[in-house]
């Protein structure tokens, strides 16, 4: 598992980014799921993400293949 | 696999907070299954969570793809 | 991969509780498999199991996305 | 990953007494793959089986589901 | 997780060198996509492409197959 | 993830061992792809082939279920 969570990392620092701008993302997970939305959180286990009906996700980083921002 | 169990991770702190307000929560694994239920407890490798049947199951936070609290 | 082993842990004792009431349990796999048996012993990697024909199967940790005792 | 390979250990034991007694082993892999064969090595890593046909096949410790020694 | 970093390692010089000579290449991923792309940079847990739509997609190195530079 | 690299080891000596032979062998990833080659280099992330049309892929170790070398 990810145990690190340096935030001078490019990866962590993106979606601290995506956190600022409130920019929704894709998130691509290894179960297949595609889910949409703009992050309100990461630590070094999940990302937390809100849709547009305003439902809220935590998201394993381990279930995690990508991240497409949109824009 | 997940070797941190630090209460103040906002990803630890919400699962803690789900055992508190009895909040049924849906749980998307890595096989596919979502299991939904209140959260009895949490350790650094699993969640006990217990169904409307009163059944009791340990999911393994390594098969966790996303936890989505129901409200 | 699982290297913690503290026996205080919630998880670890629910499976040792098992092992001393000898009761079945459901174990639901990664690759989708649903192996049902008694415990008979666990370390850090391992969770061995007898089903009712009395065939022994090493189920590795790693591999394991919920366990539910039957009641 | 495993990097802990203590031979005092239930699970390593018994893949060394499959290596001592030649006993054949089922082993159900992650990708839906079953492996049978009598086991050459093992390391931290790795099981090295060979099969009927002298085959030899070296599995990936994090691939394995569970071992089922043929008795 | 992966967590070394290590520059001198051939697999993270591969993509430094994919980086500096813009070279397109394959990543076949665990969920089954293949996302084709040049590297814009890598740190431990990612690796971030762009497409030839000017795309840009961060891919969790622990999700990654495989990476087949197109020459 | 693998963070050892003992070159003492045998998994870790065997993939040597195919490199120096120029052994082709068989690599089965978690995918389910099967990718026949050559080994060129390893290091504790990856292992690099080339197959008959002088093509390269590096495949993650994280990737592979099994190896089986070609005799």
């Amino acid at each position: 598992m990810i145990t690190e969570f340096d935030t001078s990392l490019p990866s962590i620092r993106q979606v601290q980014i995506l956190i600022k701008q409130t920019t929704p993302a894709e998130f691509k997970l290894l179960t297949g799921d595609v889910l949409t939305g703009r992050v309100l959180w990461q630590d070094p286990h999940c990302v937390c993400i809100v849709d547009e009906n305003s439902e809220q996700t935590t998201v394993w980083k381990q279930a995690i293949a990508y991240i497409k921002p949109k824009t």
